[in-house]
């Protein structure tokens, strides 16, 4: 070893002993005749000291060092004069008598601090140097230690994490599938997995009971600030299972990883909401359930008024404020201009403020002061109160609804990431229908089970929209963290699926007939689940950027600008896959 | 859930409970009055009961189920009348109440039993009824807790396990890469990992200090039966450490695998051989120390004694087969023909054996009997033993003997899988050359480290073969387990290296430029190891065929039988990957 101890290791109580340290130098301070570096590794930081005095070629020496240059140093641990109580190692200093610069390094394009002067394009590029940054560090050190909680928890429960493979069939259903020429079989390719759904159904069909994996999924789609080509799953499957055991055995790992990681305790189960109530509620199936604002709707009480806005629109429907009815002009305003971006596309909010004068709306023509009354006794609304009103397409409104509440979430302070509310969304539709092509659609993935009730619809093609399936989503503070279902285990059930998907039989068999035939040799009733590791992880770090919990991300275009990747390959590697590339 | 306690868990002391059991029916018995099927599940089988007498229409219920029918059984739990005592089961039986089929089943192709009817490709091609027999499932036991084992171990050193990318840059070294199209940078590809190599040096280089990562690799090679297109590494990296400290680290999660599967302590470290030795020893750099039969060279005993294939000889080398003198002329002239075949290539052997007449040799006529026994002096042969003597190319001869020396062991029992041996193979040479080309190749990788005192050889080009790594290997039992080196931290070293292993500047700076640039920021002395997580396995799984340990393996020419993958795309799959397939 190249040291006796870590830098974040020496206390007072090692004073006296002498020891070596090898690390970066973070900063060093030349004050005359002392010079202090201090010595940075993954464990902490400890401050080298050196004395013109004592040694003044070693002084010099350290005088020398920049900026990240790698050094071991061997002294004694000192008591310091002026002590650091804000890091563990603040009480000492090592008096240091040998000095070797293991490693010079240039200057850094950017500060490796924890407020970094680097943008994001620069960090990138030097990834292994933003890594250093403690705070970033910090993010990997959580994952780890939530990849382990997740392991042990399962494994306590008899789940068994199996390995699927990683070249398998192309399949695409929704997204893009990476493929993979094969060079042994010319002309044919594999897939890399966007989940490893059939293999974790078959290990049930293999009666394997229980299985997990913490597995790399892919997916070749246009990208966002949270998706990745390349992403991790928390993948699991169970056998002879309903969904209530399933969210139970979740809810376990959940709570388990609240308690390990953040010391939070759960009193009682995590609340559930149908999906038609979250989207009722909250116009969305995710709803954050960090505050209040739930959805009030006014049809009965705001329509026939002669308010042309409100008669002709489908749905009229708002949210109460609390405590914004002092809000100026300006900011309800801003509220209007929000709404009204193109993302968004509302045409505008009517306000209803509650103030020492009274109830006083934007629409006081068409509506007398009892009926104000009646609309703010829906909401619970008191004296103080702001209410945001808006009205259209029901679907529409509700999304345009649900953006205001979360941005008035967001004005209000009351989206603390340090605040943890977890849900379950059950009950959801098994299918939805693309309104341009009339095509129907699996939500949740086409080996989701209809609940039993609305199994007959599917093999009779009526009434498609009513199926709801034993699909669920585990959401917290807004963010889908993963989700789930109880799947189809009957082949003939499975068939009608495809057939409602618009695959012809044969290509049912073509893509799944693996599955479908593994149905007929004692396929248990079997559910799952998948959690976004990703996600979780930066929800854990309280952060929304998932590519600081990602060691080496890729960029919006899917590059790797560390790397240099994707790049060309050359003629030899095509020939060989029997491949030409166009143009 | 459809069971109330799974098929392994009753006991006698639960005789009374009303319980409930869902699995596999593994079989039927029928006796007239009674009918028994034992019903299977990962984890056990439970016998249920059935009497005409009591119930007829369950009992005859229960003979209509075939095998692998997947049925849900509730009943009492009873002692039963004649016990099975092989089975923790074995003592009560189930009374059954109720039976529900929950998915028949067509009649398995092959037994589900450990010893199945089954050939290789019917498996493969059902691998989810394959899986199912119990001694396949418990080499995924085995692999599930070795993977626990390994990661809580390594976390317990301060190892963290990072995520390296799959999507990463091709620059082939050696074997071939996977390549993946790339649709938003069309005529781009990335590749696949042949291993996380250059991402865990980088990690180094950000002071992660310690990583790891059990992942899965890439090699697009022609297969054998111990390597698949897809693999998994057990791959660390670690800072500021030397060769002593990796081997010391690593030995240590060894030795606890050893006790925490097998319960099996070792004395004292594991044994150490330079490679020069193990290639004089044994003809191979892993060698099997189950056993002796170590190589002794003859060359001053056995040359210029008027026998010309010795005189000729580059080398002459020989094992001791003790207390095989015995041995009749079929068994010798067996071991003939068997280093005779093409894939070894020998032109015969010479014997000698120790009988009660004496010493006795095939080349009697060329050596006195001092002469011989002089030979059987530096054998330590005693009465009984039998030499092999070969002769030829010292590299070539070495090999065949190392095939002999196996093969007599394999013969004589003395390779037992459930004997542990293992081995560190270190001071490996950093370079071979190519005997046709005359090009230097890296023995382990690029990334290897020459000795300090061996390094200015590299930057001069002189004496390259001469070099030495600090680098090793892992051996148990005569598979090499894994293996790792300390790497480069230099760039003029990198460099350096780069030239010798014919690399232009511009090559090596397109390829590696950002390790290389890296190298510049503060990389600290770093060094590590990679360990075969499927071979690892399979040898603790007492099995040579690592496909054994795969959940969903690939065949000899890289498909999967049972999904059929690779397979053709489609053409807008095609299209927008800008790729055209020739032929």
């Amino acid at each position: 070893m190249y040291r006796t101890h870590t830098c974040g290791e020496l206390r007072l109580t090692d004073a006296g002993k002498t020891v070596t340290l090898a690390g970066w130098v973070q900063r060093a301070r030349d004050l005359g005749g002392m010079t202090f570096v201090d010595l940075r590794d993954r464990f902490g930081i400890t401050q080298l000291s050196f004395n013109m005095e004592r040694d003044k070629g070693l002084c010099e020496q350290a005088r020398q060092l920049g900026r990240e240059f790698v050094v071991q140093a061997t002294g004694t641990v000192r008591e310091r004069e002026s002590k650091n109580l804000n890091i563990p190692t603040g009480e000492i200093e090592l008096i240091v008598t040998e000095l070797k610069v293991l490693n010079a390094a240039k200057t850094p394009p950017f500060t490796i601090e924890e407020e970094t002067d680097g943008g994001d394009e620069l960090r990138m590029k030097y990834r292994y140097l933003d890594l250093r940054r403690a705070n970033i560090r910090r993010n990997f050190e959580l994952r780890h230690r939530m990849a382990i909680e997740v392991r042990n928890y399962l494994s306590a429960q008899h789940f068994l994490e199996v390995e699927t493979p990683v070249l398998i069939k192309s399949t695409p259903e929704g997204a893009r599938d990476f493929v993979v020429p094969s060079r042994m079989n010319a002309g044919e390719f594999y897939a890399l997995p966007q989940s490893p759904q059939t293999f974790k159904q078959l290990l049930m069909v293999a009666g394997f009971d229980r299985y997990f994996q913490i597995v790399k999924c892919f997916r070749d789609e246009d990208l966002r600030q949270d998706r990745q080509p390349e992403f991790t799953q928390i993948d699991c499957e169970m056998a002879f299972v309903e969904q209530e055991d399933i969210l139970r055995t979740f809810e376990g790992m959940a709570k388990h990883l609240f308690q390990a990681i953040h010391g939070i305790t759960f009193d009682g189960a995590f609340p559930r909401m149908s999906f038609d109530e979250a989207m009722k509620g909250y116009g969305c199936d995710k709803p954050d359930l960090r505050f209040g604002m739930k959805f009030q709707e006014l049809n009965d009480l705001a329509q026939g008024k002669g308010f042309k806005v409100f008669d002709e629109a489908e749905l009229v429907v708002g949210i109460n404020a609390e405590g914004c009815a002092g809000w100026s002009r300006k900011q309800t305003d801003g509220l209007i201009d929000f709404v009204k971006r193109p993302q968004i596309g509302a045409t505008g909010i009517v306000f209803v403020k509650w103030t020492e004068e009274g109830l006083k709306s934007t629409v006081d023509k068409f509506f007398t002061p009892e009926q104000l009354q009646a609309w703010a006794d829906r909401f619970g609304m008191k004296q103080g109160d702001l209410l945001c009103i808006m009205a259209g397409k029901a679907d529409k409104t509700r999304k345009q609804l649900n953006e205001l509440r979360l941005h008035i979430g967001d004005q209000l302070g009351l989206r603390d990431p340090k605040v943890f509310k977890p849900l379950w969304v059950v009950d959801f539709p098994l299918l939805e229908q693309d309104e341009e092509t009339g095509r129907w659609h699996a939500m949740h993935h086409p080996f989701t089970a209809p609940k039993p009730e609305d199994a007959q619809k599917l093999f009779d093609q009526v009434d498609l929209g009513s199926v709801r399936a034993n699909a669920y989503d585990l959401v917290i503070n807004g963010t889908e963290i993963g989700g789930g279902s109880i799947r189809i285990h009957d082949r003939t059930m499975q068939e009608a699926m495809f057939r409602v998907l618009g695959f012809t039989d044969e290509d049912a068999r073509y893509k799944f007939g693996f599955l479908m035939d593994a149905f007929e040799y004692g396929a248990p009733p079997h559910g799952g689940a998948a959690f976004g590791f990703d996600r979780w992880v930066s929800l854990f770090g309280h952060r929304t950027d998932i590519r600081e919990f990602i060691a080496f991300p890729k960029n919006n275009a899917g590059r790797d600008t560390m790397i240099d990747a994707p790049s060309r390959i050359d003629d030899v590697q095509l020939q060989e896959l029997g491949l030409i590339v166009k143009g």
